[in-house]
């Protein structure tokens, strides 16, 4: 109601004659009448000639300089902009030739269009994320103190959202000190950081194969040495683990616990122990991205909870569930280290603010994100249910039985390579995640991560009926 | 009117019922009425008890749990959370003893508390902030399109922001064309980003000296050997930075060209000049922070107009003039630059969001942002003045003549030692920026930052008349 009532009053007519003396100025340039550099009408003069009240021409002259139509020169009046912007909006071409590496997916999937189907793009659509809660924090936000508006964040981050974070994870079985917890711009900006504390160039990090393939780019971001670890139905493969260990000599592992990305699996008890032990053995630090925990319908063991986030940090972020948009992640660690890492945030991105906190904080609160994602959650199994009953049909079958989240990771039938197979896609504006992409050894070719909330549009049915079949 | 009618929205009976039944259960929690893992009563037998309807002890409960105090198992109910978190909500001790070093400033400024002065910090009060057009910008963009809520951004970010930010350029004679444009969280990431393409460790770079203390540390941050030049009252030395140039093999060059700081200068067009023809001479990248541009009242040059964003990359922020709290910076440069960029980007921070975007640019289009920064000028040029008046009276002087912007860069007198002032200040929780917080060489030994908007409290006066006179 409040929306309605605030939306009919953005169209009061005051509004529309401001619009109309803003059309009339921007025609008299366009038609040269009025040139780059000249002089425009006084504003009285422009309400004189436009019968409109002097208000209503100082608005529409502000929002011309406010947009760089023209220009305010104090004391003289207001000028067309002397230096008119050559350029045209453009979108960016899609980039149809690019051959497959960890960022093929990223950009194709980031670079928005209606027009474009994305089952292999790694969140929800639009119309599963929570527009009404967020609608509801933004006015809520606006009634609020200044500080979530204009200011910077502690360096830690908003305590109430720290707080609530920390009783979250206690339900995990993970109890940092509020101290002990940092926000972060996002998930994948909490790794960053503790790549900068953790690693050093030429360090060899583990990383699950096949696993989410921006951990790839980002390593390969920090120069290190990237080794893959074969991944199976309840976790890593250990004895490949312990190798690889007495090989290599890593110095961090990333993994996901709950619902690893791509495979869907969720680590086991008994495989939790043995990566903490193998971790203690060979001194390996943990990085436990837990982005899809709130997906998850029965919970899995968590490193942090174990370790007691003595070697085991553990990451999170509300991008998949709540928002993409609202930019906010967060870190659970050793007090020393955080001590480091407030260091490296300030150094590399100064403060954070409070806004994305408060935004979050207050959807967290209302009760609204709880029966947000209960609803996800059974519609997620629904919907996974169908995608894994299409894709059978097709000869596609699971490589993990369809469990929680939204991601199904499949093999093709008759060995079809899923790289192939993407590139035909993308020329019918579908974009796959063909399962090389997450695979660092490329032993995945004839495997594909399904989206199954992004996958069951007719049209790609009948691109992979048509293909397949 | 809107905020007026939706608070009272918030304050209705209903709301305050659930407010009850939710302060009814956390006293049983408290009063140990109700233990760790007890069943609490039905919402039928509580909405009985209380005399409440039922859908407001769902309510309750539903909040209850999204707080952390209930959690609700499906099929049997709701139970006081197994394992309450062991934390107590503590602030920050403030660091007092730790030693001056570029992170000091820093923390010490953005652990926020409203009792302690801050003439040291690098922005503005709250209350000099747009906070009345940031709310309307939040009502605004919770009646908008859903995309700002919950989706990333294309990778280079929002074109309509974009395409602003290429006619506010136009006005500084820099004219990138749409896709030339980055937008990063901040104007930091956008100098990190940079940091990670055009540097490797153990490369030099130069900087002012002196300079934004949060440049060593992010250059720290990218093991760079970091090398100073003197900054004069219209630029660089160029003497030294020649012969600098000469011995250490520079890669990159950051500076500020309008409104440097922490010194206030501008740099001069002969100047501007002699650094571009220094940098072709010897293949050194500049950096051309721009984030002060719009406090200037009378236009520098700038390095990227003049070199066509060849080997310039102009970088910015809202951070100084809008708002710290809503993320937002950007980067101009060559477009297969920004190729690479966007690589990093997506591996090292995925996808940003459109709601900061949606929000800054709602506040710059809609003319108040034009309207703020002119109220903003008049202010600060009357503050200046009075607040260089006022310490020229203890005889601190001003090193740069005092002009445009929030610093006033000034010479204490006696030979007084800026940080020894700066640790007596901070027992008496004032903040400053000792002056060889800024330089790397520590020649300021007795100069000081002043932020003009926050040194005229009578406490901070008080103290520096005790201390110096």
């Amino acid at each position: 109601m409040t929306q309605n009532a605030a939306s009919s009053a953005t169209g009061t007519p005051v509004d529309t004659l401001v619009n109309q003396v803003m059309d009339h100025i921007r025609q008299r340039i366009a038609n040269r009448s009025l040139v780059a550099g000249a002089r425009i009408p006084s504003i009285r003069q422009s309400a004189e000639t436009m019968g409109v009240s002097k208000s209503t021409v100082v608005d529409a002259y502000d929002r011309l300089v406010a947009e760089g139509t023209l220009v305010s020169r104090r004391g003289s009046g207001f000028f067309v902009a002397g230096q008119t912007s050559p350029l045209s909006i453009a979108q960016l071409a899609p980039k149809l030739d690019r051959a497959i590496d960890p960022f093929w997916v990223s950009r194709q999937s980031l670079n928005s269009d209606d027009t474009v189907l994305k089952p292999g793009c790694g969140w929800l659509p639009p119309d599963w994320m929570p527009n009404d809660a967020i609608r509801r924090a933004l006015r809520h936000v606006a009634r609020g103190p200044d500080a979530a508006l204009t200011d910077y964040a502690a360096p830690l981050g908003s305590l109430p959202l720290r707080d609530h974070l920390a009783r979250r994870m206690a339900e995990h079985g993970i109890t940092p000190a509020l101290d002990q917890i940092m926000l972060t711009e996002s998930g994948t900006q909490a790794i960053d950081l503790l790549c900068r504390l953790l690693i050093e160039p030429g360090d060899t990090v583990f990383v699950d194969d096949p696993c989410y393939f921006n951990f790839h780019a980002l390593f390969h971001a920090h120069r290190a040495h990237i080794v893959a670890i074969p991944f199976l139905a309840d976790g890593p493969d250990m004895d490949a683990f312990e190798d690889a260990a007495e090989q290599h000599r890593p110095r961090l592992y990333v993994t996901n616990s709950g619902l690893h990305n791509p495979t869907g699996a969720s680590l086991s008890p008994v495989k939790a122990h043995r990566v903490l032990k193998a971790c203690e053995k060979h001194k390996i630090r943990i990085i436990e991205d837990d982005i899809f925990a709130d997906f998850e319908t029965s919970p899995a063991p968590r490193l942090a909870a174990f370790d007691g986030l003595d070697t085991v940090v553990h990451i999170g972020s509300f991008s998949k569930t709540l928002s993409a948009s609202i930019r906010c992640g967060y870190i659970a660690t050793r007090p020393d280290w955080i001590d480091k890492l407030l260091d490296l945030k300030i150094a590399t991105s100064f403060g954070g603010g409070n806004l994305s906190s408060a935004l979050v904080l207050s959807v967290l609160r209302d009760g609204s994100y709880r029966k947000h994602m209960e609803h996800v959650r059974q519609r997620l199994a629904r919907t996974m249910t169908d995608c894994a009953s299409k894709l059978a049909e097709l000869g596609i079958t699971p490589v993990t039985p369809p469990g929680a989240g939204m991601f199904l990771w499949a093999r093709l039938p008759h060995n079809i390579d899923a790289a192939n197979l993407a590139h035909a896609a993308l020329k019918q504006n579908i974009i796959l995640a063909p399962g090389n992409v997450f695979s660092l050894t490329k032993s995945a070719g004839s495997l594909m991560r399904f989206n199954v909330t992004q996958s069951l549009h007719p049209r790609i049915l009948a691109f992979l009926n048509h293909e397949i079949t």
